[in-house]
Formats: C-alpha cells, structure tokens, sequence
C-alpha cells in the first residue's frame, strides 16, 4: 500500500483496510471502535455521523447531491435508532460554479431536511480555484437524539431474520446510467431517500429490532458480510426472495454486476427478532418508501462469518465482501 | 452573482453575501441565525462547529493540513467558551496520492487532538479518479462542553478593551511564502496551534470575556469589523500596540498586503472587560502560544458600526472588511 488507488475508496474490503491500517490506528479509541453507522455519545443519549459527499453526476435521476448530502448522514443517524436533529453543512466549490445550481442544491437540501425534522446550525464555505476540485463536493455532519438504544450488528443469532427494505441496488444503478448516458426506456430512479419516517414507524411499533444498516457503498452484500464477521455468524440468503427490479437486473446483465454489491441511499438492512418479523414487514409495506420491503435471509451456523447465496435451483455459492474498483464517486 | 468567484470564498465582504442569499435563507433557523464560530446547542451545554481544509501546499513552515484541521475546528469550539471533546473527520483522497504523506497528516492529527484532550469519534474516506480533487482535502466537524457561557460579538461596549494574543498575519504570510517559493533567511512559521490551553487559563481565573473570535480567514480586520457592526460600536486601533512581526511587515511590505487582513490559525481576538485587561495580559504573557499577547483598541462611538486605525503620526483610516480575492486556499 504506497498509493491511494480508488479501490480504497470502494465500501468494501480495501477501503476497510486503509480506515484499519492508517486511520483507526493513529485515532483508536473505544467510542471509535464501536461506532457503526454513527458513534454513540453522551451516555447513550447523542448520535453523531460524518460523510463527505463527491458523487458524480451532481445532479442524477431522482436526486442530486444536495439531497444525497442530507439523506446519506440522516440515514447514519437512523440506523443508530436517532432522531436527525442538527446537521453542519461544509461545502468545496469550485471557482466558476453556477451560482443557479448552487442554489438548487440548496434548495434539495432544506427539502430533505424538513422530512427528517432537522436543522442545519453550522456552516463552511470555501471556493477554491477552477480544477483544484470537480464542481461541489459537500460535507455533512449530523448530531440525532437516540430514541432506541443498543441496536447493534454485534448481537445478530438465529432468533432473527434478515430483511431489505426495498429493492436493491438502484442508486448504482442509475448513477451507473446517468453517467455513462445509457438510455433506459424505463424510469430507474435512485432510491436516495431519507430513512428516519421508515424507522420510527418501526421503533413506535415496538418492533425488536437487533441491527439496522443502509447498504451505501458496496451494498448489500458489504453488510451482510459485515454482520456475519461481527456477530461470528453464518448469512444465508435467498436469491429468490430478494427484491431486484427489472431496471437494476438489466444493467447488472449488461454489465457484468451483481445487485448485491451496488449502492442503496435510501434502502436499509435489518435484522429483526423472528416473532416480529411478519408484523414488520406489514409496517413497511404500508409504507412508500419500503413497499418492497422482504424477508431476505436467515442466520445459520452452516460457515461462520460468511455469507451464503441460495439460488432457486439448489444451488449455493458464497456472497462475499465486494473488492476492487466498483464504481467511484458513486456518492 | 451568477458564478461562483474565488472572492466567494474570502472571509470578507463577498463571502458574507454568498453565505446570506444562498445558505442562510435557506436554512434559516434560530440556532444558525445566532452562531457565531460555533452554534450553541443542548440548552447551551454544547458548542457544534465544521469547517473544511483546502489549504496549498499541504505541508507548509509550521503545520501541514492535519495539525490545522484539527487546530481549525477545536479553535472555532474554544471561542465559544468550549472544551473540545469529540471530533468528526471527513476525508477526500486524490488517487495516486502517497500513503505515507496520509500517514504523515494523520500522525499531526493525533498530536494536535491530544493537546485538546479531543478524540475523533466518526469518519469517512473518499477517494476520487485522478484531477478531481487536488491531493487531499479534509472535513472535521466538533462538538464541545461549553464551561463559560455567554460569549457573544452582540454585547461589546466601551466597559471592553480588545486584545490580541500573539503577533498578526503569520499563517497568511507563511502560506504565502511557501507557495511562491519565497526564501527568507528568518524562519517564518504559520501560527498554527490549539488555542483552548489559552481560553481555558483566561476561564480559570475568572477573567471577564465578553467576546472571542480566532482571525482566520479575512485576519484581524473582518472579526473587528464583524464586531463593530454586531455590538453597534466603533472600535480605533492604535496601530504601534498592535504587535506584528518583522517577516510579516516584511511580506506586507513587499507584496502590498496589510497584516489585519491576513489569516492566522493560532491566535484569538479578544473583547475583555476593562478591568480584567491587565491581568488577562499577565497571564497570557505566561503561556508560549500568547507570549506577544497585547491591547490593540478601544471601543468607541466615534463612528458607528466601523473600524479605524489611529496611526503613530496622529493621523486615522478607517479599517475596511477586506473584499477581492485575497489568497485562496489559505485553509
């Protein structure tokens, strides 16, 4: 490791290796060490979650950066059971940039963030000469009051179950799309959507929620693989149950990708205590951003810390940690 | 404002414009609306506060974009009365760039943290293709414990002198020099430093702080200007009190700058009450970071909302908010 390749930027298995190898390093501390999605602060009372947002297109079907800026660290908070509250706002801009657009991002922002009922206190604005940075690259960084504690990816058994909360992997498909100018006859949107409603809706309901994660960057499969290293299990899903839709299947044949691997912004991983399974996945379906939610996997002892395919035919095959490129900028 | 100017980003007159008609009236809120270096939250418990590091070179007489990503932020909690405590970082990679020089950024870091008695809690790690970023950009986010609340630029009067608590323009200066290449048999250095070891002393012994604000961007002159428009006052400098040292004079001299309007990244302005301003000066005298620690004005209703700077020879000019480009990426 002499360079920084865009490998390490993947979600997956060599961006862990450069977050292990420099940052945690020179950084560890337990509050570190244990945060997932968002660090627990406070006594168990604050969320807090930082993401810096270079995706490219800026603006793409069914959001733009601007929006992916407020979704991407609302969501953190969420899959921590936290209400989005305060959120700071530092923004890169590029000498030249259109005041127009800004203004547009803007205005996707302040939309975003009425849905989850929280606020931008902080600000940074710095402009920085034409070809020092491409266009708008945005930080957000958020601060929510945790209305359910300890959900958490280490605890997941074979009491639970697994579920998507919508069709997988639309994000990288239609930035995929929109960047190569792939004309698709159908609307394939990004999912980008702001995940707090979904949860809440969950947590009102007393639903015993084990593990929350929305599948960004490498996915699905990056989860699950996660999961299963961190609560020392085995994850077997089933192909067939999975919710792909018929846009993603088609860019996954014509490319060579899996859905598993490509990224979700507003399509989230949870694993769900098996006697409320039913009555979640009833919760969700009544819902607009989860109408697709399914039961996609069970936990099993069969290879641990692996995760497990099974297709319709019987057969099996190992899902693992996406490596490789992927797709950069991606959010 | 139809494209976005490197002016825009100045700390001065055309940044502010760019701040208000886009991000504030968008987002406004109470919270934003009063923020000053930091927004206060939590029933003013917690101080909150972003800002994001372009600086050029990356590595510069001093400090590199590490010591002062950590400096930056935990400074702009410290004026607030806060004790730096948890810390986001947000950080945007160019491919191809050297792993070592990471580790270099990330070693500074850790150093300047453990002079805050801050850790970092939350990251992320993006790398973009080659051109889309220049070499390494760096977002941290903090959140402080306010032990002294109540400071605010709203309430300065006559019953304040202002200080300042070291020598003016240096980083501005440092970063100028290194970038052109400008050799000085002196060793000029950028202040870069950590400046809660200093407010903490002043909070310690009781010292009546009205207002604080680090003079980064836009130096010395936009905090005076910003306070003199907030508090309804003029503020009148006696220049030859007003400590600047001789490589800096010397940069200014050359170049046609003024030293109020250059950066710094270790050095606070002050509004103190009259009363305190001796022995604030005492006991900053005693620590390394504010050895040059002097009172540079009165406040005045000589000319309401403005700055002037009464010269050695008797004669006075008003002290204007800086405007025009500047030095961009200077952090």
């Amino acid at each position: 490791m002499k360079n920084i390749k865009l490998a390490h930027g993947n979600g997956g298995e060599e961006n862990n290796e450069l977050i292990n190898k420099v940052f945690y390093k020179a950084f560890e501390n337990e509050i570190l060490t244990k945060a997932e999605d968002a660090a627990v602060l406070d006594n168990g009372r604050l969320a807090f979650s930082t993401d810096s947002f270079t995706v490219s297109p800026i603006f793409f079907s069914g959001g733009d950066i601007g929006k992916l800026s407020i979704c991407g660290t609302c969501n953190d908070l969420a899959m921590m059971g936290a209400q989005p509250k305060y959120l700071s706002c530092g923004v890169i801009i590029e000498e030249g940039f259109r005041v127009e657009e800004l203004e547009k991002i803007v205005a996707s922002m302040k939309k975003e963030l009425e849905k989850n009922g929280a606020i931008i206190v902080s600000g940074d604005t710095k402009v920085v000469p034409k070809g020092s940075v491409d266009q708008i690259f945005i930080n957000t960084t958020g601060i929510g009051y945790i209305q359910k504690e300890n959900i958490s990816s280490n605890n997941i058994s074979s009491d639970d179950v697994i579920l998507v909360s919508n069709s997988i992997g639309k994000h990288g498909a239609a930035i995929f799309a929109n960047r190569e100018g792939i004309e698709l006859s159908s609307d394939l949107e990004s999912d980008c959507a702001s995940l707090w409603p979904v949860v809440e809706e969950l947590i009102k309901n007393d639903i015993k929620i084990t593990a929350l994660r929305d599948a960004t960057r490498g996915g699905v499969a990056a989860v699950l693989n996660e999961w299963a290293k961190q609560s020392n299990i085995c994850i077997e899903v089933t192909e067939a149950d999975t919710p792909v839709c018929e846009e993603v299947n088609g860019i996954c044949e014509l490319l060579g990708f899996e859905a598993f691997n490509l990224a979700n912004e507003g399509t989230f991983v949870a694993a769900i205590a098996k006697e409320d399974a039913a009555k979640a996945i009833e919760i969700l379906h009544q819902l607009d951003l989860s109408k697709e939610a399914a039961i996609i996997a069970k936990v099993s002892d069969r290879y641990l810390e692996k995760v497990i395919i099974n297709s319709e035919y019987g057969t099996s095959r190992f899902l693992d940690m996406p490596t490789g490129e992927l797709l950069p900028r991606i959010c």
